[in-house]
């Protein structure tokens, strides 16, 4: 880059006050040519206003780049996180962590194409998503310059940030004046709400802070039933109707909602070393984990399953901590894909204040041999004679344990 | 032993129909002096009557044991297994798995006691209990006999097992005369529900199968609060009351009972190769776990967290397979314990038709550090610059590995 | 299959003695139409003598299979194998083991083309192999018929065997006629011997039970050198000429028989659960695991090494215990080979007098990057003043846990 | 700290130029009062000479602290870390790593007795040694003031160093004038050497680098047997002869010397994220994991061998990553020093040229029954029959798959 080429950056914006002073902070301190990236991830929030906040700040129109990731979120990121029944710290769905390799992906690609030399995200310096980021930035393109404003500005407080917001005109929401009693971050397989009334760990999270589910008091007196099918290993029908990924994910959401299903009130270890307390709303991926054991638990070999379930908490990790595009995560997926060649079929969920409960699978992939099970004596391949032999083997080692023990201690 | 000394047998006697049978049948078929062992594991029946029943069947007085072994059995067995937050297949308890390696030692224990020869168990030749009962016996005693009536008798159907109880005048129960729906197992931990009505996993398994909890359809429309306190890893009171073991479980299956809490309706896989559907009460384990991964979210360390959960699966499967007394769970279960030191503390439970939910949770032994966690900079130990660092060094193979992809595919 | 139709056999078949003696077992005691199978896996005999001998037998030709498996077997079980750098309990290359899922692989396809109902091995009652062929048959061919004539019959001793193969007229060589000293299995990738003289494991494994390696004092006072070439985990090329997996091998185990290298005296556990004792040649493997190691010292990335090494022991027993074919093995491989994708080069090694060391390795591939890692301050991407965050961070909680130390314990 | 009083900083010093400068450094860059702890970790140079040259330097003769730590280096650090047949990347015995702790450990002590406020390390910003010495320091003393000159120094080179050396009169050998050809780290486990001549893998590493072996080529033409005699994991004693650890360990490293026995050239994975060459040279080291790999082959159970060895690269990681305080490693060492109750008897090794080849293993702990394994049917507990029974049930899985597939490919 030439001295006096202007520094091109390509910024995660969402068009809110925080990412907006980002934006004007740029300009200002770094004296750089922004380009705004907003992705419509389902957070929720409608996209396109973020054009018209970009162009009142002075990005150039080709500059400002707003995707539907929707579907390609669903299909390429959260369905094979999935598929791993993932959960991180034996509860969590990693609704914000999957999200972040999508965003750096996108905005490492949009990098090259306006040929920008940084790129900067508007996550703290204390969080997880920070590193999510980062990783994904440096794993895609090894020399991008990362501007992290938040680790790196000498904004002393809230209110210097919105002094410097009015400084330049940004518009502050009336209810952005005063501190928020929590952040927020949402997309389609999630909200998270974490911080400040929530750092109590002693203290229940107060009703409001919940953002896409009713609470299960509130939820209706009647269950709802439904049914999802599965192709190998991915959801792809409710009640029988095809769905695409991000209009199923959306479908269950609202299931979900309804039910009262998916909240988590969860203290985690943040890869930077600490402990917070966060609460989680994931009410279709909460519904999506019941039925994807469900499907498993008649069409996955017990071997395999095994397996799976010894992999998926470091699977989960490696996600957690931002390592979406590093090759052991990619290796666990190669293994987890494997296993999901025949995990198609239809689960029956019960849905009720809370609840998301299996109870019924059925598949043409079964490997469920009610001939094998039954308490009859079936024509099947299974001879009960075949258990002693089974269990002498197995006891065998552990015969002769006890017979040193009893050799030695007379 | 000489050739006219009689058989030795020491039996896990029930008093049901189904373990007389066996007595008789060891006294004709082996012509065998049998020793029965009944046990009380909080399985909801009176045990005492076992006794008059042997009595009447033969066997002396001096050959009869009954014991509770309740607390034993949570203290030694129950509360060690939820250390490790056990759950097998994603979603099991093992409440069947934990109880049966106390049978066996009991079992070898009197067997060595009255110098028996031989013990005799009653499950069936299709499951799992078979060989957690044999690997204890094996384990415990290298050379005993083993007895296992059901691979081992030539009885073609029920009917001739009732012929057979009626010929040696085997009281048997009216509603033992037609085929049982399905077969039940029970101790204070869990019961179980498995075989012919459950035998189609599509079909919802009937409301009738359940024993130790009303569905969340029929529990209260009020949540219950409450506190659960832990002391290294095992909980030691309710609502401040410190309760023994077996008190403490019970008290929680109540709750659990009253709130619909604990169902499971699961296909898994047996050890013995094959998948089976069953149906599980843990009124109180479920409520158990949730609590005990809820004050290790503030007690327990990221690093430890993490290897017990890597390591979890693991342990699960030995126990489901009977390795309760092999080196190798005995290994597992150091680390666990290990890990334990600082598991004390207080949680706060919100029970409420099916849900265990985790509210709040203190300790003084916790590792959440507010000062770490805030937005605000804190005088505490974490500067957000070293982040930036972090990252980078984190980052530094994925840059090298995406150097090499720009190297090789310019 | 009506009754009159006689049981028609696909014998694995050596051409020895002892399968000549199942193969007339299989006539007599099952009026058998047998089949023969005879493959060279590299095992260092003749395989066409097979042919005349089975003829002698009674076999007819079109029975009579003959096949020259030494490329697929090491194409497609041995580098595979290779890739994950297998080591069972530390040291063993699994030579036998590997070879089993392919015979009984060829016997499967064989039966079906023929039409036969049922298959046969040679393998003991006592040993792994039994496992490895039989489950390799079955999870083929479910409903395969499979006899294994040393757990059916009742031969009483070594003598009886050798009566019957008198009364038939099978030849008896010589030296066959005394037991023999201990028993060998070999094919292209590795000797092994057991039994008899080596069943004592405090003494040393006499010289002459050695077939395939001369010893470390008899090698060369001069070592040899040889590169060794990469492409994606297999090796292709030794000292630059390019070779067939099997002529590869086998030049390998020339350079190793030679130079004295692969010998392994073990005490190993059976799957069948007794610790017993072999003594292995692997001279080819042995080297090639040493350069396999040295390519990807520098051309995989640590993540995904670590995660290898991790994975290992467990595809090293799959294989040992015989579950090739088990959807875990074939997880665990998608991984393996996932990681392979970059693992091309050149490795020197040196040989000598049983060492095979790694003395150079040099990769298009490579991720050893000397600027990172030189003592002078390179232009690279690493700045040491990451290390202070790096570091801060990683000890974040082992602090936070410090301080919890001196509450408690002022 | 009042702003008056001097910093006191406790200082990691070799007596070497760079620990020297380092000294100097402190006292007039942080006006400090520098204590100087030198341990002798078997380095095989005198630690005495440090106090004079620490005196020199301006020591108070109370702040010299000279400590010979081999016995607690060998016994509480070395002998644990081989429980678990500990190799890094396969093969990498951590002879540096398993030494920071204890160095750590020590230096925080001396701090609080003498009242420090700080502790400095000589280990530059690019290796592992910095996080394992500061990961120590924080995990024992959480708010500890780290000073690591190397990443704040402001020496542009060599060159500069030397003269600030000059000008405050520390002695420079005359070899330290010109760059050192590598660099060297060493105690009683090994000798590492790395950097310079040794940065390009693809070259072979010079004979001149090797420091406590003399090369397979040079060692004699005849074999010494030795035997090592175990209790409880540890090695007690050679040939018969009871030796403390450190006694022992400098007696396998003379025999490792004298048979070129030990010798390692690595291009590993630092934990700061590149690849680095290392040669490492651990002659006793080496021959001791060869024994205890041999002592438990009879004496540990397979399923708990197969667990130590699935653990072993986790635990490996952590020693090498600086994590032997953490939590995750206490807990891993508890579940390895379990396995190791029984892991006792006497190994005879071979060493020759490079080799250490087990050729027997005796105990009264064994396990291994020969009985059990022999080919003649022995009086003991295995019946061939049973294999049968064990095979099918494991293969019943199998078979169910081998089924689904014909159903759906027929």
């Amino acid at each position: 880059m030439t001295e006096n080429k202007k520094l091109k950056v390509v910024l995660a914006y969402s068009g809110g006050l925080d990412t907006s002073i980002i934006l004007k902070w740029l300009q200002t301190e770094y004296d750089a040519e922004v380009v705004t990236f907003t992705a419509d991830l389902g957070q929720g929030e409608e996209v396109e206003p973020a054009r018209r906040k970009a162009e009142m700040l002075g990005v150039k129109p080709a500059n400002i780049f707003i995707e539907d990731l929707r579907e390609e979120f669903v299909r390429d990121f959260v369905f094979p996180m999935f598929r791993a029944n993932t959960q991180y710290e034996g509860d969590y769905l990693l609704g914000t962590s999957i999200a972040r390799p999508l965003i750096a992906k996108r905005q490492i690609e949009i990098a090259r194409r306006v040929g920008a030399d940084a790129v900067c995200h508007g996550a703290t310096g204390k969080g997880n998503d920070q590193v999510r980021f980062e990783l994904g930035y440096y794993a895609l393109e090894p020399d991008i310059k990362v501007i992290a404003p938040w680790r790196e500005w000498d904004f002393a407080s809230r209110e210097a940030l919105l002094d410097f917001a009015e400084k330049y005109q940004i518009p502050i929401a009336k209810d952005k004046r005063g501190e928020a009693p929590f952040s927020i971050d949402a997309n389609l397989l999630h909200s998270s709400s974490e911080g400040k009334v929530l750092e109590d760990p002693s203290a229940e999270a107060p009703e409001y802070v919940h953002q896409r589910t009713i609470s299960p008091e509130d939820a209706p007196d009647k269950p709802t039933l439904i049914t999802i099918d599965f192709e190998k290993g991915d959801p792809v029908a409710i009640d029988g109707e095809k769905l695409s990924p991000a209009l199923l994910l959306a479908t269950l959401n609202q299931l979900g909602h309804d039910n009262g299903i998916g909240r988590l009130d969860l203290v985690e270890n943040r890869f930077v070393g600490m402990k917070s307390r966060g609460v989680y709303e994931t009410p279709g991926g909460t519904i999506l984990l019941a039925a994807h054991r469900g499907i498993e638990s008649i069409t996955l070999d017990g071997g395999a399953m095994h397996l799976k379930d010894e992999l998926m908490p470091r699977y989960a990790s490696l996600i957690y901590n931002g390592f979406w595009f590093a090759p052991e995560r990619e290796m666990l997926q190669a293994a987890i894909d494997k296993s999901q060649e025949h995990v198609s079929g239809r689960v029956t969920l019960k849905l009720y204040k809370g609840n998301a409960t299996v109870i019924g699978r059925t598949s043409d992939h079964s490997l469920y041999d009610q001939d094998l099970v039954t308490f009859e004596e079936g024509s099947g391949s299974y001879d009960q004679r075949d258990a002693a032999g089974f269990i002498k083997l197995n006891a065998l080692r552990l015969r002769t344990i006890a017979q040193r023990r009893r050799k030695l201690e007379p």
